[in-house]
C-alpha cells in the first residue's frame, strides 16, 4: 500500500523543525511540507482565541498543498487549539498527548516536570492527559518565556552561563519536587538539552514531544496502510511566513543540519 | 491657541508606554492615545517589508480616533519604518533621531553606543543621525534580542544575576570601546536601566528615547500653537490588539504606575 502524498507539519515559527528532524529519522522516506508561521511568532504569549485562528490558517495552507496528516509542531497549538483537528480532512496530531504518554511510561516516582510556554502551561493539558494515565501522577509546571528567544540568539551552549542560571531558575520547582521525568513541551526546547540536563543531572528522563510523536505517527501510517513504501529518501519542502535575519542560522540548529536559503519559500499567510 | 486632539503613540507592544510616562510627565494635560499592537508583537526580529505595513495600519488605527499628532514609540519602526510618515495627514514622530541629537550634545569623547532589537540595530539608523551631526563619532551598536523577553518575564531588578550577566555580554563591545553615552534604543529597555547602569558605571549616560522625543514634541506643540492649554490632567486611552496573561503587570510596570484591565480596550487591527 502507498500514500505518496506528503507528511504536512506547522509550527509557529521555527521549533517545529526540530519535529521534522524526529519524523526523519523515523520516516525517511515520507515527504514533508513545513509550514512555520515565522511572521506571527510567537503563539506562545498570545491569547488563546488568536492562536486558534492562526493554527486553522496554517492547517489551511497544508491542506492546499495536498498533505495525507497533519501535525501541530507546536506546544502551544498543541495545548490550546487542538480542536481545530476535528474539522480537518485528514489526521490530525498534536505533541503534547504523545509527550505526556512518554512520560508516564518512564516515570518511577509518578512525579513529572513539565515545561512550556505560558499558553502551554495555562492550559494544564499536559497535566490532564498525564493524569488520565496516571491518576495519582504530581505534575509541576513552569513556563519559560526566556528560553525560546535564548535559542534564537544562539545562546544555547550547554556550558553557557546565562542559559545554565536560568534553566535552575525555571526548573528549580521541579527539582525542588524530585520528579525523576521531565517533559520539554515547546519543539524549542531539545536544542537546550544539555544545559538542562547540567541541571536536572543523569538520573532525571528528559521527553521530546517530537521523538514521541514520530513513533505515534509511524505506528498511525502503517496501521492505516497510508506509509509512504518508496525507497528513496523522502523530499522536504519549507514554507515561512516571515524571513528574519539570521534566520537560516536558528533553522540549520533546530534541524539538525545545514538547510541553505534557497530551500526556505516564503509565503504571505494573512492573504492566502 | 488650543489644539484639544490627543496625541497618538503607538508601539508593536506595550514598551511604547515608557514613552507615554515621559509625554505625560512633560505634557501633563494632554490627552494621549496608545495603541500597543500586543497581537503582532515582537516587530524587531521582523523583516523590514512586514514591519512597514503593520506600522502603517497602526497609524491608520491611530488616524480614525481623530489625533493631531503621531508618535512611533518604536524604536524598529522608527528605524526602519519612518518613511511612513511621510503619507500621514498629521505630523509624525520617530524616537531615533531625538535619542540621536541627545547622545551628540551628552558626549564628551565623541564614542556612543546604541543598543536596540535587531532590525533596529541592522537599519543603523542611529549611526546615521549621530555621524550627520558629528561626522566624527565613533558609533558601537549592539543588538540585544534578549531584553524584551526578560522584562516581559518580569525580570529586570538591578541585582538580578540573569539581567546583569546578559547586560554585561550585550554592553561588552560598547564598554570595550570606552562608549561615554549610550542609547537605549528601544522603549521597553528603560526599564533595565539599573542593571545596565550596574554594568557601564556612573561616568557613562544613559540615553532615554521617550525623554527626547517628549521633550522634541512639547516644543514642536507650542510652536505651531498646537498645545491643549487646558488645566485639567489628559485623558489617557490604550487599545490592544491582544491581552496575553500577565499582560496588566507588564504595562504597569512599562507605565510606571498602575493600571487596571478595564482602562484597555481590544481591538482588532487585522480587520481595520
Amino acid at each position: 500500500m502507498f500514500d505518496k502524498r506528503a507528511i504536512g507539519v506547522f509550527d509557529s515559527g521555527l521549533g517545529g523543525l526540530t519535529v521534522v528532524k524526529e519524523l526523519s529519522r523515523y520516516m525517511p522516506s515520507e515527504d514533508i511540507i513545513y509550514f512555520g508561521d515565522t511572521g506571527r511568532v510567537p503563539y506562545g504569549t498570545r491569547s488563546n482565541e488568536i492562536i486558534r485562528r492562526y493554527a486553522r490558517e496554517d492547517a489551511e495552507f497544508l491542506l492546499k498543498n495536498n498533505v495525507k496528516l497533519i501535525i501541530a509542531a507546536c506546544g502551544t497549538v498543541s495545548s490550546v487549539a487542538s480542536d481545530i483537528g476535528v474539522d480537518l480532512d485528514v489526521p490530525f496530531f498534536e505533541v503534547v498527548s504523545h509527550a505526556a504518554k512518554s512520560a508516564c511510561n518512564v516515570t518511577k516516582n509518578g512525579k513529572i516536570g513539565v515545561l512550556g510556554t505560558s499558553a502551554t502551561i495555562r492550559s494544564q493539558k499536559h497535566a490532564e492527559y498525564i493524569k488520565s494515565i496516571l491518576p495519582d501522577a504530581q505534575v509541576v509546571s513552569n513556563s519559560c518565556t526566556v528560553f525560546v528567544p535564548l535559542v534564537e540568539e544562539g545562546w544555547y551552549a550547554d556550558d553557557d552561563p546565562i542559559v545554565v542560571e536560568t534553566a535552575k531558575r525555571y526548573l528549580k520547582p521541579i527539582t525542588d519536587a524530585e520528579c525523576d521525568t521531565v517533559i520539554l513541551g515547546c519543539t524549542h526546547y531539545p536544542v537546550l538539552k544539555g544545559a538542562i540536563k547540567s541541571v536536572v543531572g543523569d538520573k532525571v528522563t528528559l521527553i521530546e514531544a517530537g521523538t514521541s510523536t514520530a513513533i505515534a505517527v509511524k505506528e498511525f501510517l502503517k496501521e492505516n496502510s497510508m506509509e509512504n513504501e518508496s525507497c528513496n529518501v523522502g523530499k522536504h519542502s519549507y514554507f515561512v511566513s516571515d524571513r528574519p535575519n539570521s534566520f537560516k542560522n536558528i533553522a540549520s540548529v533546530l534541524l539538525g543540519k545545514k538547510i541553505d536559503d534557497d530551500e526556505i519559500k516564503q509565503v504571505d499567510i494573512s492573504k492566502l
